[in-house]
C-alpha cells in the first residue's frame, strides 16, 4: 500500500515528475503514480482525492503547468498534505503555475516548491513522513550530510 | 428560467460580480447568482456545473481571485460557453487571479476578461446570446451607440 | 456561408492559427480565414468587422502579438463575440500579447484565452455555437469523453 | 490652426492629460484637445487621424490606459508623429497601458513616454517641432537651463 | 511541548503570523511562537533549526518578507518540515519575499504558502501533523464541512 | 550633413541597430552612425550631443540595452527629439533596457519604441523629419501603401 | 573633508536619502548632501563625480527613481565604489528603478541595495570604509551585535 | 593571504563566477575560490563568513542563484562588505536570484550586481579595495581609458 500518491495533470509532466519517483525509491518510499487531469478528468480528481486517505496514502504530490488547478483542487477534496509542483509551461516558464498553485485562499493550502521542482517535492514528502517513520529521519540525516560532504569536497580549477 | 449563471469563489467577489448583474438587468438578461467555491464546495461545484446547460443556462459567468480555479473547473465539467472574470487580488492585483483563469490547456478554455472587468464579462455574454436572441442584438447596437454619443458629447475644459 | 471568421495581424500569426482552423474542421464548423493587420490595413479591419455580422458570421476569432490590438479593435466595430488569441511575441513571450488583448474597458469585451491559445479559441467559439447549433454540443460532449479516456488509458513508466 | 493635436481614449484620461496641455500653453504652442476612443468611436478616431495631417496638426499626443490602442491605431492612419501616453491603470498600474503602446509591430511606429508622462509628451512634441520652428529651440533651451538653476540652487536640510 | 514552532523574521511580521498562531490554538495544537532573524541573528537561527527536532517540534513554520531567507536557512539545519509564509513587502507586495522562499534548490524544500497566507501556513501543519494524530483528522473534516456549509448558506443581495 | 544620428552603447547593439540605417537609406535620408557609450565614453557623449544640433542633426536614435543610459543621457544634454531603442538584454530579454529608456522624469523625454524595434525607430525618424521634408511624407504615404497592400495581397493555405 | 558624497537626482528624494545620512551620523562618518541630477544637471554631475576622489570623497551614495541614471552614471566618472538607491517610483514602485541601476554592462559597477534601502546604502559604505579605518569595525561590531540583542529581547504578546 | 573571498552556492555556478576571478587576476588582486552552500553546508558558511575578516579577506564575492541565500547570509555574519552576485537562474533568468540578493532588510546590506555580472563583482571589490591600496586605483584608471579607447576605435560596417 504505497504511502505518497504522485499525480500530475498530463503525460508530458512526467518528464518532471519522474525525478521525483527516483528521489521517492531512494529513499525506499513506497508510492503510485498516475495521470489525473483536473481539466479532463474532474470526476476521476475527485475520486482519487476522496479515497486516497482511505486508502492509506499520506502525502499527496500534484504537478501541474499553466492554469495549474490540479494541486489545488485535490487539496480541496483531501485532508492530507498536498504538495504542488509548478510545472515549467512553454510562454511564461512556470510563473503562471506557480501563481495558480501557491496563491491558494485561506482553508485550503498547497505546500508549494520551486518551478520543475518534483525532487525537492519528493523531500518534502519524506520529511513530513518523517515525522511518523522514524528511518525517515535517519535517511534524511544521512542524505543532507552527504549532500554536505559533497560541497565540502568540490574543487574548482581556479 | 435563467439564461445566465453567474456564480463567484467567495462571498467578498460580489462586490465586483453585482456589477454584470448590473449589466444582465439592464438588457433584460435573465440570470441566477451564487457563491460557488472551487476550494470550499468542490462537489456543488461540480454538481452546479454538470447540470447547468440542462437547467436552460447557456453562458456561464464564473469570478474568483488567487489561484483563481472556479472558471477553468467549472469549464471542464459542462460544454457552455464559461467566462473568467479575474478578480483583483490583494497582493498582487489580480495577476495571479489573471494567469490562473487565462492560461488553460488545451481542451477547456475559458473565455477570460480583464481584472476587474465583470461588467464586460455580461457583455460578453450578451453577445455571446446575442447570436440565437436577435433582440439582443439590436440592444447591443442602440448601447454601442450610447457610448459612441457619450463620448463624442464629451466637453474638456482646456 | 462560414460562421466563423479567423482572423490575424501578420502571416507570420498563421503559424499559430492554423491551429484553429484544424480543430474548427475536425467539428464541421465552416470558417473563413483572413490576414487583416489593425495597424496596416486599418480601413480593411473596420470594413471587415462591420460587414461581418450581416455576411453570417457568428463568431470571430483574432489572433495578434506584441501590441496586439486587432481583437479588441475588431471587438469595437462589431456586437459578435470575439476570441483574442494573445501570439507569443519575441522578447516577452505573449504577456505584451495577453495584456494587450485582455485588459479591455468596460463597453467592449474580448473573450482571452491562453498565450498561444489558437485551439482552445476554436473550442470556445464551437462552445458558443452550440447553445445555437445543437448537434455541436453532442460533437464537445464527445470531445470531451474522448479527452478523459485518453488521460485514463496513458500509462506511465515508473 | 492648431499644431498639435492631444487626444486621449476616456474623459477620465483628461486628469492626466491637462498636463501636457499646460505644458503646450506655457511654450506658446497651439494645440487642440479632443476624446478620441479606439473603442467607443473607431470610425470618428478613423477620421480624426485621417484628417490630421490635412488640417495642419503637425504632432498627435494620445493618452490611454489599459488594453491601449489609440495610440498605435491612430499611428496606422497617418504619417503624422503620434505620441503615446501610457494611463495609469487601475489593477497593473499602467504597464498594461505601456506595453499595449510600445510593443508595436514593424511599420507603425509610436513614441512612447513614461507611464503617466503627459508633460514629457508635450516636451517631446516641443522638441520634435523645434525643428522647424527655431523659437521652439530657444524656449527649450531657456526651459532646460532653467531646470538646471532650479537643481543646482536646491538645498537640503541635512 | 510544542509541536510547532512558529518563528519570524522582524516583530513586525507578527500582524501576519500571529493569525497562524489563532489557527493553531482553534485545533489546539500546541506551539511555541519566537523571532528569529536570520540576518540579525544567524547564530541563534542555527541553534534553534538544529535542536528544534529533538526538543520535539515536529513542524516549522517560518514567515518573512524581502529577501526572505529565514525559512530556506532554516530547512537546511532540519530535517522537519518547514513551511515558508512569504511575508508582503513594501515596494513588491511580497513577490521578492515568494520568490526568495520558493525557489529552493534540490536538497533543501520549504513548503510554501500564499503571500501573507499565515493562516494556510498554520492549516498545512495540521494536515501534516494529522497523518499522525488521528484526532486532527476528524478536526479537519469537521472544519472543511464547516467551510462548505458556511458558502452553502451564503445569500447575495441581487 | 546628416540629418540623424545613429548611436548606440555597444558594437554588439550594431546587430540590431543596423536595420535602423537600412530604413534610413531606403528613405534617402541622411544619417551617421557611431558608437558612443553612456558608461564607457561618459565625456564623448556629452561632447556628441551637446554638437549634434549645431552639426546639423534633427533627430538622433540611440539603443541601447540593460541598464540603458544612453537614450536619456542624451535627450538631457540636446533639445533635438532623441528616440531610445531598448535593445534586447540576455537574461531580462530587454524589460530592464525598455524601462531604463522610456521612465525618464519630467523634463527629459525620450520617444521610446519596441523592445529591439530599430527599424520603427527609423521610421519614426522619418515621421518626425516628414514634418518639415514634405518629401518624406510622400515616401511614407507609399511606404504604407505598400505595406496594406501586402497585407491584402496575403494568401494563406488554410 | 567628508568621506561620503549623498546625492540623489531630486529633491522629493531626499524623503528617502535622509535616512542614509542619519546612520552615516550615527556612526560619525562626515558627509556632503546634494542634489545632482543626471537629467538636469548632466555637467555638473560629470563635475561631481570626476572630482570626488580627489576632493578626498572615497564612497558615493546615489539615489534616483525611474529611469534612474545617476548612479551608473556616477560610476562611469569616478573609480570610486558608487552604491545605487533604488527610490520607489509612483507607478513601478521603484522595480523600473532598480533594474536601471543593477543592470549595468561590463565595466562600471555599481554596488545596489534594496528599493528604498537608503539606510543600507550607509551601512554599506561603512563596511566598504571599514577595510581601511579600523574605528568602523569596531562600531560596525556593536551595531551587529545591538541588533541581535534587539531580536533576542523581543517578546510577542501570543 | 588573499584580499577577497570569491565563494559560490554550487559548482555550477562556477561557469560565471570564473569570470570574477579572471578580472582580479588581471589586476593583479590575490583571491580565494570556494563552493560554500548557504543551504547544504550553513555550518561551513557560518565559520567562512565569521573568520573572513581576521584571516585578512577585505571583501567576499558571493554568487547564487533561485532562492540565493548565500550572499545575504554571508553579509550577515560577517561586518566585511559583501558583493552579490545573482546567477541566472532556469526558469525565472535570475528574476528570483537577483529579489533574493538585493532585497535585504535594515541592517546587512548585500552590493548586488547585474543578473550574471561577475565580472563587474570582482571590478567592484577592486574599486573597494583602491580607496586603500593605491596603486589599484592607478590600474583602475588605466582600465577604464582602455574601455574608452576601444569604444571611441570601434568602427561599424554601415
Amino acid at each position: 500500500m504505497p504511502l505518497v500518491g504522485v499525480i500530475m495533470g498530463s503525460k508530458s509532466d512526467w518528464e518532471y515528475m519522474k525525478e521525483a519517483v527516483d528521489v521517492l525509491k531512494s529513499f525506499g518510499v513506497s508510492y503510485e503514480v498516475k495521470v489525473v487531469s483536473a481539466h479532463r478528468t474532474p470526476e476521476f480528481m475527485v475520486e482519487y482525492a476522496k479515497t486516497a486517505r482511505s486508502r492509506g496514502i499520506e502525502v499527496i504530490i500534484a504537478g501541474a503547468g499553466g492554469a495549474a488547478h490540479l494541486p489545488g483542487m485535490t487539496a480541496s477534496l483531501t485532508t492530507l498534505p498536498v504538495i504542488g509542483v509548478p510545472i515549467p509551461s512553454k510562454n511564461l516558464n512556470g510563473l503562471d503555475s506557480l501563481l495558480s498553485i501557491v496563491q491558494m485562499p485561506y482553508g485550503v493550502p498547497v505546500a508549494t516548491v520551486a518551478i520543475g521542482g518534483a525532487k525537492n517535492a519528493a523531500l518534502l514528502a519524506i520529511r513530513i513522513l518523517s515525522i511518523k517513520y522514524k528511518d525517515l529521519e535517519e535517511k534524511l540525516n544521512k542524505f543532507m550530510e552527504d549532500m554536505k560532504n559533497d560541497v565540502l569536497s568540490t574543487s574548482l580549477q581556479a
